[in-house]
């Protein structure tokens, strides 16, 4: 595809380079390891000097005069937007678009004949469907998803290999469950008795909101009473655990292997870094940001960032983290001022004229 | 059902309110959202304020008269019993089962001539059973499962869909392996040589007693040698690493993400919060809790609880980690105190002086 | 298996016992729990006083004259070896096999006319084979894996049940990929717009080389553009997560549930324990080591090992984390000598005596 023609496709936000060569664009690469077929972008002020020596055949820049004059002195044609890396992704999908299941049933599917599938749906083989599934038009079931009584399926949601979804699941529009996650399982609801534990049942429902992605190997539990609750297009990464009911706002993003105890609820937009663990029945609220690894036990207030476990604010954990390899020092210094002032032998004359304050 | 039916069915421990009103239950609902059809609880003291402004139809209180009055005083139909949750949780059992299949081969699935299958075991679409497995009677076994050759499932244990049970895996009876699980899988054996990793082969066995449940997308790995064994009636959630050649004790609870290295042992009763990572032969003895994230790198004596990374005695945990966010203080104070004292000018007049003990 | 037949087949690189006795070996164990039957080993100078002890058949010892003379005393034949756990990794070798397909396509196995599937393949039941796909000589394909479109499969490989291979995943020969795992699923790419979040699409490829093997339940995305790519030889342990476009070098180990975030490149040689985290395009040197639960998020210099969250070096973390436990003697130690020398009135005469520096 010509450059000019993928700036053509990018819309009218983009301003673009007025040299006269108009390279033939095959791929698309990070901008160290793009070649003279590629298309790149600069990600941010770690990645600007590369414009002085990729081996790219055209660059999507920021709106940065400075690179831009960079890029035409090198003959390097360019594309300058607020947003490189979105104006990237829209360039990505010019090339490329996930696999997908042409529509039909493939033979080897076993759907139940209560079951009620829309339009242009595609069912892959050796997929499961039970009594009193609703599919949605245009879904897309791959190979070997295991689908459980009564659920309902929005439609456009791609459900890949291997997931399942269980029982008092509704899955909204245009969702992608990755590999392997399991959607609307059991909640770990166990109470403890003189002879072991007895299981509560969970006879609670599972949503999943329009536009929600639930990575590879990750769980959504169904909660004893009530629901758990994903918000529209909220992003879940690999191996994140939900469990029963959780209430999770709009336009959340987990990282990988998050955890969340029973009951919490998480405001809109917030961000969990990866293996954020969330105590039982905490709340973070709205646009909150959570660290790598963070601990949180308690609410943490909307907007705010938390760090460390367990999590305290984010400025405050910065300084205790660099404190803390710091303590072999500061222990020292104790012990030395003990020394000086000869603490350590509390009746010592010099200790007691010092803590006789006048 | 009306309300007394409920309370009949759930037998003679508990004290009912001498209400006139018997109200149709037809759900179950948490206190702050239950509609006047449903039956809700008091989960501890946190949720008692409710008990005034709910509109349940109906409640499972504690043995708390104040409770009880107030419930009474809104005309309120309740139970009163030690334990609300146990109870709440034998009502959901009373409205709500989950999906079993019912017994019976699917065409679909795959079963080798040699696997022996008990009484009314149910067996789901594109199940395989490989040689020489044994079903037990009533076992039930969802869409897509696989059983590697040679493995035994005992009487009543359900296999939910996409999980995995390896060779030489023992399953006890009323056993319960979620969605994703492998149970058996091989252990993570690799031996460090001038060339590179030697695998060392796993020929163990992997025992789960009865009453174990296994989480979504858990494994439970075979040991090279001996057994991996998780004993009677432990639950454990969902993406739970098991090493192998752990031995876990009986009515253990684990919560999600939990792992635990090779050789680790675990007593009877021993409960592991969220995201807890126990290294390489460690011992938790009877009792013990471990709250979430913790790092066990040591044994753990039975009946203590240890918290944080690396883990300690929880009280002493608390104060630490309490003091962990005042380090800049601490650290502000002892350059205070050096500055008072002049520690930093080893050799002052000052200094000198201090430290002449008399 | 005769005892000196075994001996034989570990060859020459071992010194054996030379007493009369041959004992017929059937089984192996570890050293506190083998019976006569059975061949042990001495794993490290911890189980070093179970020579004296065990009720095993035989031993294999480390190159230690101590122990060969206890185990002669014993009458307990031995052989003594540099590396005892490498020897009694290839003494269980003789006795036990995982289990392998025979070779052959199961009738339900859903195949595309395209795929090109080599010699002596075994593919189970249920397996799906997407359209060009390539299956090397040899490989074992365990029932229900699904392969995406276009993936190679190397020679030798064997994928266990119920794991996922996405499109534009290149795996070598002789790798394992256990139960459940996913390989080339798509890395968690979006970007924030005014609306929420826009999926950028993973267009780039996943390349296990040579050797690898991937736990259950773990996942290895595929990247935007480039590569995610796995070194020859380097072992994975389970629910691990390699985000899009992580580098990982040759014979890494990493134990279960370390995560990586996207861009990570990790060295040759490589350790990471269990849960340890790497943040965002971190770098981690070849021959480096992570403890357990290390949470990364600077580079990691070659050869070097690292501890704790944040990751600081292991020798620092020792002391760091023996103090952190002592910071509440530390706090009072701080709060005596203010009391002391009276810091608490900055303007008490003694105070203002004591930093009247000379």
């Amino acid at each position: 595809m010509k450059f000019s023609q993928i700036v053509a496709a990018l819309g009218d936000q983009v301003t673009a380079s007025s040299l006269g060569t108009d390279p033939d664009i095959q791929s698309l690469a990070a901008i160290q390891e793009a070649d003279e077929t590629a298309l790149s972008y600069v990600e941010g002020p770690k990645f600007a000097d590369y414009v002085a020596t990729t081996q790219a055949g055209a660059l999507v820049l920021p709106t940065d005069e400075r690179l831009q004059a960079k890029a035409t002195a090198r003959n390097l044609p360019w594309v300058s937007v607020k947003n490189p890396r979105l104006i990237f992704a829209r360039a990505i999908a010019l090339f490329y678009r996930p696999f997908q299941l042409p529509p039909g049933i493939h033979p080897t599917a076993v759907i139940d004949p209560s079951a009620e599938i829309g339009e242009d749906v595609a069912i892959g083989a050796h997929v499961v469907v039970q009594a009193g599934v609703k599919v949605g038009d245009r879904a897309c079931l791959h190979p070997n998803v295991v689908i459980y009584p009564g659920v309902s399926i929005g439609a456009g949601t791609v459900l890949h290999a291997n997931c399942v979804i269980h029982e008092r699941s509704q899955i909204g529009a245009n969702c992608v469950i990755h590999s392997g996650a399991a959607i609307g399982s059991e909640g770990f609801g166990f109470v403890p008795t003189a002879t072991g534990w007895e299981k509560m049942h969970q006879s609670g429902v599972t949503i999943l909101e329009d536009g929600v992605e639930i990575g590879c190997n990750s769980a959504v539990d169904r909660p004893a009473v009530g629901e758990t609750r994903i918000g529209r297009n909220t992003k879940i990464d690999n191996m994140v655990h939900i469990a029963h009911g959780c209430k999770v706002g709009e336009a959340v993003a987990m990282a990988a292997q998050v955890g969340m105890a029973g009951g919490v609820t998480i405001g809109n937009r917030v961000i969990l870094a990866g293996q954020v663990g969330i105590a039982n029945q905490a709340h973070v609220g709205d646009g909150a940001i959570a660290s790598a690894k963070a601990g949180i036990h308690h609410n943490v207030a909307a907007g705010t960032t938390v760090s460390g476990m367990p999590a305290i604010p984010h400025k405050l954990y910065l300084r205790c983290s660099a404190l803390l390899k710091r303590l072999p020092d500061m222990s020292k210094s104790i012990k030395q001022l003990q020394k000086q002032i000869g603490s350590d032998e509390a009746d010592s004359e010099l200790s007691n004229k010092l803590s006789n304050k006048p």
